[in-house]
């Protein structure tokens, strides 16, 4: 026999009162009102709207630029407007990175351009740009094992092609790539380096991102760009008639001091115990190439859209304070994640539970948690009122999210709606990251997930530690 | 009783010989031989191979470049490696008109840039560019019925979207936009005009095209650009919350003097009737945005490829002469098509009949004809043996692809192996237009159809005039 999802939630909270447990978990009268979020969720315009704003009227938004500000006073505007409170911007400094000119080309033997882009924290070519002969390798490990002293003066190619997946798992082998590869290059004597586009798509977008977060000090590594998937294979045909190929990058990002960003904060303060917090994350900065639309435009409306259901739909606020979170400077190596768990330090252990929309617009198929062994039973209680929007038990290994790791780190325990990413590698960090890739159906199903788990976490006594 | 293809072409023959009509049509050999060609098409290299040397050893090449000049060099001796005759180029002049600078923002309320290509032709804004207020049109007719003198310093926006079709239809439509609106909005005092990409695709690509064929003297018209369809999108949007939206737009094109282009010509030469010609023809210029994979290095790669399969599974060469015409500068205005024309009047009433493929990597699914009423049956004698590659009966209104316009305009009979288009417009004329677009299948069924049809306008006796 397979319980419904509230004859179970009935059956774990008859079992509560049985043992006498104190802290009350979810309850039968909890599960109904879950169930009419759900309802309510298909009608909620909300979410959709918020990232239709966002990147409409801030586009772009790169972390440390006045475009990140500008979204700031968007995004806190809009949380007074819906009836949030506590409203607040909690300043930081984060290194400033800026794009210049990018422009590749074949120069010999087939003389053509290349689309190109910059990766996030290069060092510039300078407007005359580098020439040199490409040496290609079919990988970062290829890469690392070259003979001492063999890549002097030449541009490296890393043509590793990422695996596509539901669960991301690819994008941590590329990422590795991003990292190391212009690092790596420089320690052989490279002059430059080239790597095929992180991201799975065919089409021809560059896909951006950050090779380490910037520190000023270290090693700036050769300047690096990424070349689309048709210009890698391009570059790989070229290559393969075994004649010299000789390729022009010139790529001028600037490196500035450090600027100003932030999170943006709002709340819906809690009844019964309002220094308990519920967290729930999303981050506003965005690669400069789309408009940040799918990354992260749609994990900002799935969480202002589902602390708004709460809003419009629950008599009153849950017994604890559920705490919004825009972190700024995401992208350029989680700087608002790392402020934030500073700038908190003092109240982390009231941080009862935490979590981040951060993985595009597609439906969440799978609830993990990340909660000490024996709240695992709890946490699956509420993972069981997501059954009936498809979203099936996961394990208890859950990350929950980028922003969530110095929390974690500090003991928060954290649950993953992880959703289906197979589509969204083709479109985050590209140019191609606009609001027409947003479906509304999937963007609803997210918004009623985290509107339950909202809910039940910030109204249930028990915690997760 | 439905009849078999070969029964078909048995009964017809039965037909003329009982009739005592003079020139042998097509026959039951020659339908067995056709059957045969259809069979090794499957396993023809040349076709594919020719597309992919084209598009990765001479990459994009604008008509009147010294791209389209290597694109010349490298269709002449692939022409005479594979064992063509006749081969050589036939220069004529055409306009030279060179990409600069390419960069549009919304300067307020919204700032952000915006993705932009210029249309070919286009006047310059100079470095400085040009920066108004934009006046959205829902169509070109709209903008045409503007009100006088309503768009003195404006920025005229016409949001038009093309239809998606499997013929390609809305193409028509769309195209009178790209030629019209920089005239129409100069005439209005306009100082510059921005169009939605002409093209289907949802992807952040911008779609170029001639506005119309330069003539060095007459109305240069606005400077003009094409936004992306999710830069269209965004600009709607801007323009929908009803304040004035100011866009800044910097594109400085050259138009330079007219500079050096050619059609490359390659034959089988006939038999029995070597005067005959039966001419198929692809274009060897694209723009300079993509490689010109689908437009047209597929088009090269499947009259090549066809022309091939004859010189390899045919026993001798066919009665009349099969001449492969790679036109020059077909993008810019079917320059080399008028050239072919004036360059070949003497002879044109010797051309049996004329082709050209010139609609992307697509399956064919109709054969069209456009010959003499008293030809018809003739001519779908041989589209009956198209019949087990999937491709129907059309009409016989075929246009025989843009290249064959001034041959159609003679006199000379036309066929359309017509190609399924319904994704042509998502490619076409964008940095997305490349190799990796092309699948082998539809690229055999092309080769396929096109030896059969060149294989039997060249061995019947009969024309079609």
């Amino acid at each position: 026999m397979r319980l419904s999802p509230l004859m179970a939630v009935f059956a774990l909270w008859t079992l509560s009162v049985a043992a006498g447990t104190p802290p009350r978990a979810v309850t039968p009268a909890m599960a109904a009102t879950a169930q009419q979020l759900m309802q309510h969720a298909r009608s909620a315009n909300t979410g959709y709207a918020i990232v239709e704003s966002l990147t409409t009227e801030v586009g772009p938004r790169l972390a440390g630029t006045a475009a990140e500000g500008r979204a700031r006073q968007w995004a806190v505007a809009r949380l007074k407007d819906l009836g949030f409170h506590n409203v607040r911007v909690e300043p930081f400094e984060v290194p400033l990175w800026l794009r210049g000119i990018e422009r590749a080309e074949i120069i010999s033997p087939f003389p053509q351009p290349l689309t190109i882009t910059a990766l996030g924290g290069s060092a510039s070519t300078g407007a005359d740009g580098v020439e040199g002969e490409v040496v290609s390798f079919e990988s970062l490990a290829a890469l690392e094992a070259a003979p001492e002293g063999s890549l002097q003066g030449k541009i490296v190619f890393v043509d590793e092609v990422m695996t596509r997946s539901r669960d991301g798992s690819g994008y941590a082998v590329a990422v590795a790539k991003r990292r190391k590869t212009a690092f790596t290059a420089q320690s052989f004597g490279a002059s430059a380096a080239l790597i095929r586009s992180v991201g799975t798509s065919s089409h021809r977008f560059a896909h951006t991102g950050q090779m380490r977060r910037i520190d000023y000090k270290g090693q700036p590594g050769v300047p690096m760009a990424a070349l689309t998937a048709p210009d890698a294979d391009q570059l790989r045909r070229a290559l393969s008639h075994g004649n010299p190929v000789v390729v022009k990058l010139v790529i001028t990002p600037q490196l500035l001091p450090p600027s100003e960003s932030g999170n943006v904060i709002a709340e819906i303060p809690g009844t019964a115990a309002p220094d308990e917090i519920v967290l729930v994350g999303a981050h506003l900065d965005s690669w400069d190439l789309g408009t940040g639309a799918i990354d992260d435009g749609a994990g900002v409306g799935i969480v202002i859209g589902a602390a708004k259901l709460l809003l419009d739909v629950l008599p009153h606020a849950p017994r604890r304070t559920i705490r919004i979170v825009l972190f700024g400077s995401e992208e350029v190596g989680l700087v608002g994640a790392q402020a934030y768990a500073e700038q908190h330090a003092g109240e982390l252990h009231n941080h009862v539970i935490a979590t981040e929309s951060d993985f595009g617009a597609g439906d969440i198929w799978r609830f993990d948690t990340g909660v000490a062994d024996s709240k695992v039973a709890l946490a699956e209680a509420i993972g069981e009122l997501l059954l009936p929007l498809g979203i099936e038990p996961g394990t208890n290994t859950a990350s929950g999210g980028p922003d969530m790791k110095y929390l974690r780190e500090a003991g928060v325990p954290v649950v993953g709606l992880k959703q289906n990413g197979w589509d969204y590698f083709d479109l985050h960090h590209t140019p191609d990251d606009t609001l027409d890739k947003i479906a509304l159906d999937a963007l609803h199903q997210n918004i009623a997930a985290y509107a339950v788990f909202l809910y039940l976490a910030a109204e249930i006594e028990a915690d997760f530690r």
